[in-house]
């Protein structure tokens, strides 16, 4: 049986992510390692029960028959197989096997790089991927969540980057489409066969994603989804992607699986703020709080984390540009002195700025050079615009 | 005359904040800084600018009738003195003297502790700010950050905190009244004389404050808020508390003066998250990206951040419980493979959970018994509750 062949065979037969099998694959190869499983090995005990698992799912049927089944079925989708003996193979997915455990729970077990991947779409798979950011969140988004899910994935597609999600409801369906709507390339990364829609009403979204990007999954054709696929899959999402932008996340949610996986592989890990008050921010917050992830509100603050060094530094955030901008300290505290809507001679307004007649002196003509104070006949002061002189004006 | 009202002369012809005041009083104390600075100084240089200033400032009047004018101007008021030499000075504030310059701009020659301080209201003022968090931001707050301050004002009162405050509108006025609503203490530092309601429709917040709280200023009787003293007035309200809350800020704010100083002073420095797409909230996120503000959502966020070591521990988020809480993860797994609407058998189930047959016919038993999971007659089983099997149950 070939290399390829018994990859299928691997994975219809063993849950993906699983370490007993990877450990196997890794000493043995996938042949050997298909051979000793549906063989009856003796030791080690969680190979003894995986063997049993495994021959228990394959019941009767033959194991060639099984992976020219699941060959044929993916064929009749326009899906492909890659394997880790393909150059398309996105070689960062490898990393998981030697991901860091931080808060390691029984659900690790599944946390193993895929046996093989299937795929719809023209594009190759690890050019796709290579320069690319997982935005995920919550199904049950709120319109803030989705404008958001929506701004970054627009930008980071504009910039040339491949969005990753998971193309479920809510925030995965708002990154996938901002992505193409900026003519961009999206991944989904699915929790079940490549035949198989879930969710049924995104059976659109889907074709357009196979059409302009990537779907990809771990499973065989005819693999539903269900609950512990759906995280077990969060780990390659995670994997495939150079960084995990959480966009909006209950305090228990999927997307925060998604981010405990980027920070044990240590990829750039990032939420966006919202309302303390909504419980679809929970999770986002909890993320910032807990475990370090980066605070992001735009596509450029994305980009300046994921990006090499220096490649991308997003602008910091600054408010209107004022009158006041261009003026050193001296000039400013000055001008912040002359009152509005009555005059003050030069040794009042040095009383109020604290400073000498001398600097007040010295400071005024430039002030009114530039229009922002008016000199009357009297050789007395005041301020030409409101918001330079409001005595609260740099607070709110 | 008596240090006290060499105090009184200094504040009044002076700035608060001066650094040349402030090392002239240290080393030659009150009386003999004010006779220097109204002597004929000739060194240093910056020396001989202060004096200027301040015997412009003095014009003819004579420095001991000021200090008494000032002082019963505040008699009337019915407001205090408290100076250094005062048992219930709050001795925090003179950390200013010692605060570090990260970020120093000009207007750090404006850092340094208070001459004295004017008071209004009957609460020793050490005692009252001993254990005080500053809740601050912006005066345009939006109803999410006025409800933001109230909550955590309110449940910091509770818990026998003082609420310290600039006494301005939207979040300031939102964080005193809340702690007062709540029964607490909370106190007013105004960037004004005693005497001056600004703004002036606080008149009857300020009243409330003086009689339950305090009002407290540096600046004399007489003192008219403006631009410059509201910026020196914050580094005292991140002086006098354990920690500063920014609730809500625009890139642009007053508050995010406040956070500067608080962070200077190595004081916790929080930052409430809001909406990426309110303006209101830019200054808070950058707070917590670039000046590592910690994030912060409740009032027991903010205890954890100020209180002693392990005196409060605030909850981490967590989601509804469900009923799989109590299982351990391989019966996690097999429940999660028990479908809805149609029964299978445990050979089935254990394929879907990518377990052994055995682990599966092992842990029915007690899903059943917690009435998780139902088996019919003919030893099928299918589970009883919707959200225990929804195949993306953790997302969103």
């Amino acid at each position: 049986m070939t290399v390829t062949m018994a990859r299928i065979v691997l994975a219809s037969l063993v849950e993906p992510g699983n370490a007993v099998l990877a450990r196997l694959v890794r000493t043995s190869g996938p042949a050997e390692a298909l051979r000793r499983l549906l063989g009856e090995p003796e030791a080690p005990h969680d190979l003894v029960t995986l063997s049993a698992a495994a021959k228990a799912r394959l019941g009767d049927r033959d194991p060639w028959r099984l992976a020219e089944d699941a060959r044929s079925a993916a064929d009749r989708l326009g899906a492909r197989l890659v394997t880790p003996e393909d150059p398309d193979w996105p070689t960062r997915a490898d990393e998981l096997a030697r991901m860091s455990r931080g808060g390691a729970t029984g659900i690790d077990v599944d946390s193993q790089p895929p046996v093989c991947l299937w795929v719809r779409g023209a594009l190759p798979v690890a050019d796709t991927v290579d320069r690319s950011v997982s935005v995920v969140g919550a199904r049950t988004a709120t319109p803030y969540g989705l404008y958001m899910a929506t701004e970054i994935s627009f930008g980071l597609a504009e910039s040339g980057w491949t969005v990753v999600s998971g193309g479920a409801y809510g925030i995965d369906a708002a990154a996938h489409r901002a992505a193409m709507s900026a003519g961009g390339r999206t991944v989904a990364v699915l929790a079940c066969g490549i035949d198989t829609v879930y969710p049924l009403a995104h059976a659109g979204l889907f074709e357009q994603i196979a059409d302009t990007g990537l779907l990809l999954t771990e499973w065989p054709p005819g693999a539903t989804p269900h609950r512990t696929r759906f995280l077990v899959r969060n780990r390659l999402i995670a994997a495939l992607s150079r960084g995990t932008v959480v966009v909006e996340a209950a305090a228990r949610s999927g997307a925060r699986s998604t981010a405990r996986r980027a920070f044990q592989l240590n990829r750039a890990l990032m939420a966006c703020p919202g309302p303390a008050t909504s419980p679809t921010s929970e999770g986002c917050h909890a993320e910032i709080r807990e475990h370090h992830a980066r605070l992001v509100t735009t596509p450029e603050q994305v980009l300046e984390e994921v990006g090499r060094i220096g490649e991308y530094l997003a602008p910091p955030v600054r408010g209107r540009a004022t009158e006041r901008d261009g003026l050193d300290d001296l000039a400013a505290r000055v001008l912040d002195a002359v009152p509005r809507g009555h005059a003050i001679s030069a040794a009042e307004i040095a009383v109020v700025a604290g400073v000498s007649p001398t600097d007040a002196r010295r400071n005024l003509p430039a002030l009114v050079a530039r229009e922002l104070v008016v000199e009357d006949d009297h050789g007395l002061f005041q301020t030409r615009r409101r918001p330079s002189t409001r005595p609260a004006g740099r607070r709110g």
